[in-house]
């Protein structure tokens, strides 16, 4: 039986029969790059997305998660257009230095942190958001040895969470953040011990898709810095509202409206406690930035039928794209979005499953889907792998060769 | 509530409070790679695998399947010691060559093989499983345009499966093999265009712990490769029946009764039909040969208690162990075997979850278990580690600093 895709996003076209990205050819791109398979990250569509969020939410920051994706030239170009980056390890803190965002606009969050790395954001002025009391201890700690001023928020677990959140990271017991309860302490104790307090960084959830569970979290997570900041006695300079925001990659989900959560939002913080007046205000993104702008592309490189059923089997993978095999935290594996990049003119008439060319039955790209018919040679696009694509996949697994990334489009 | 593990394999000892590996300190293994996280692979519990299988087994060619750990010096250390080495790709193909093992010892199978793979295999002199007629014919025309003979198998895909497989990968419509009505039209088209047919490769499942499901499907396999040497009118040189066999990783899980298998599969040689007499048959192993052989050793960087619940988090996680995380390949997550391996003699009386440095909550590594009291510094053992492990896993994901590997014990 044919199972649904989700749905491809709205901006690409097709020139003839060929795929377009950003406008070019995806054979074009593909000879750019010298080979599948390949990443291709549309630049136009990250601008537009950034446009969006500024349209929406005025009075708040905007801070990309470079773990969606750190691939340098994406990330050098986000990080010249958005307020700050958020960094989750000593690697990537060293991946949004040099991609030249300054140290003042980069934290650090991250419940593992070892000495060596709290070590390296102190000494470079990164903010650290610190996960526990230990934690907060060590960092004061080698900011004493160091000499220097560490500047630490905290990093709070929420009584609540995104309500239908894809992913659970507030509310009972978590790994992430110090309980609610205990912030107020803990920012004492940051504040006598000398270090410069930087805020709250709030964080209820992720990859949500519906604006009221959303709207809802972000009035919690604001009653809960005022309460916070009230129980302290002190301004937070920043609060982090989280992120959490969405996108569509299964068939039936719709996209988030986020224009009515900025507006409720803007409401929020117009009634905002007094305490919190001058602090100021950051929503974290990374899948919502540049998921959608990301397109992988591989090739058929077997056409092959097993009792009946048509194997399209590809030069790529779940070694490239683990999420959309459905093995990334899925239970049910679901459809991404997909289409023979090279016949896009053409009309779905046969019934396949695409493959990857992984010697394991995991290494699915798209089960049971409607698709034109393709051939040894023709270019299979997965959509929406801009976001925990390559580096969230097990890219040595099998030896096979690397994937490409390439970008296209983006006004300098 | 208190979550199980699976059971500890029973080679591990203890000297004092320290996990021994292989007979060395785990603490010494560590100093000597220079830090955590670390994966320990003990020769010696590999060599009493072989030594097993060489006693079980006594007429069969012993196979490693590389794709399960292909770290040099344990390839190096297998390759000398088995009959053959399965590769899945042509980057796997450099690595078995490389290790010592000449060409005529090695084949590769896998769905997707590109031109260049299988002009690499050819050149080299490497058996190649053919996945498809497409495949074969790619082949055969890339030795014509070398003017090297090819060595080609037929991979097959049986009508049945082995019983309660970890691991479907026969048995109705795969992108595995050609389906077995139409090898007997391949092979000789194979013969015909003057190519060396090796024989054949028949895989019917993995990850299977119950005797009586592996006798069965072994006993499937060799009629099934006499029916289609009786058709095709030829003895294939090599029959390889695949592997399929287990590891207990989880609570309540019993290990496979191999030696059961083996007297049954010598039974059943015994008996075969008379076109199979001068075939060679092999099992091929991956998992089973390493998987129990393989630490995972990372270190506790912070202890902290969320909502009355104590969280150990270490300076590894999935981006090295995906398979522990629970998310590769498996619907349910449960527990690996886990134990702080810096406090063997110490009583277990805290239930802890161990988490990973990520910032997601998909990494996790031990469930709501009962341990010994841990702190920061101690070192978590998560075992079971050998097969699928570092190159299964996301190493790239959030930028956190590569596993160390290393080896132990093992003769000479």
């Amino acid at each position: 039986m044919t199972k649904p895709m989700g749905a491809v996003p709205a901006e690409f076209g097709a020139d003839g029969s060929m795929l377009l990205i950003g406008g070019t050819r995806a054979d074009e791109l593909v000879r750019r790059a010298g080979e599948t398979p390949l990443f291709v990250y549309d630049l136009g569509m990250v601008d537009a997305r950034i446009d969006r969020f500024r349209a929406a939410f005025a009075e708040v920051e905007l801070h990309y998660a470079i773990k969606a994706n750190s691939y340098a030239p994406l990330l050098k170009h986000i990080g010249s257009r958005v307020d700050g980056l958020d960094v989750a390890s000593a690697g990537e803190m060293e991946l949004a230095l040099a991609s030249g965002t300054p140290a003042e606009r980069i934290s650090f969050a991250g419940p593992g942190k070892r000495d060596s790395e709290l070590a390296a954001a102190i000494a470079a002025g990164v903010t650290i958001n610190c996960e526990s009391e230990g934690e907060a201890e060590r960092a004061l700690t080698i900011g004493r040895q160091a000499r220097v001023r560490p500047k630490l928020a905290v990093r709070v677990n929420p009584d609540f969470e995104i309500k239908g959140s894809g992913m659970r990271m507030g509310g009972g017991a978590k790994p992430f953040g110090v309980d609610a309860e205990r912030v107020p302490n803990l920012v004492r104790r940051i504040i006598d011990a000398g270090a410069d307090w930087r805020g709250f960084h709030i964080f209820a959830g992720s990859q949500a898709l519906d604006a009221d569970s959303l709207i809802e979290a972000q009035r919690a997570t604001l009653e809960l810095a005022a309460a916070l900041a009230e129980d302290i006695g002190a301004v937070p300079p920043l609060v982090n509202l989280g992120g959490g925001f969405g996108i569509p990659y299964f068939h039936g989900e719709q996209p988030l409206d986020v224009e009515r959560v900025g507006e409720a939002l803007g409401q929020a913080l117009k009634g905002r406690h007094h305490l919190l007046a001058k602090s100021e205000f950051a929503i974290e993104l990374g899948r919502w930035l540049v998921g959608e702008a990301g397109v992988y592309l591989t090739r058929i490189v077997d056409r092959k039928v097993s009792h009946g059923k048509t194997f399209l089997v590809t030069d790529g993978g779940m070694h490239h794209q683990l999420a959309a095999s459905g093995n990334f935290g899925q239970v049910i594996r679901r459809n991404y979005p997909a289409a023979i990049a090279s016949r896009m003119s053409e009309a779905p008439c046969e019934e396949v499953s695409i493959v990857g060319c992984l010697c394991t039955p995991l290494d699915r790209l798209a089960d049971d889907i409607l698709a034109p018919h393709a051939d040894v040679g023709d270019v299979v696009a997965v959509f929406l792998a801009g976001a925990y694509g390559l580096s969230a996949s097990p890219q040595a697994f099998l030896g096979h060769q690397p994937a490409g990334e390439i970008t296209v489009g983006g006004a300098d």
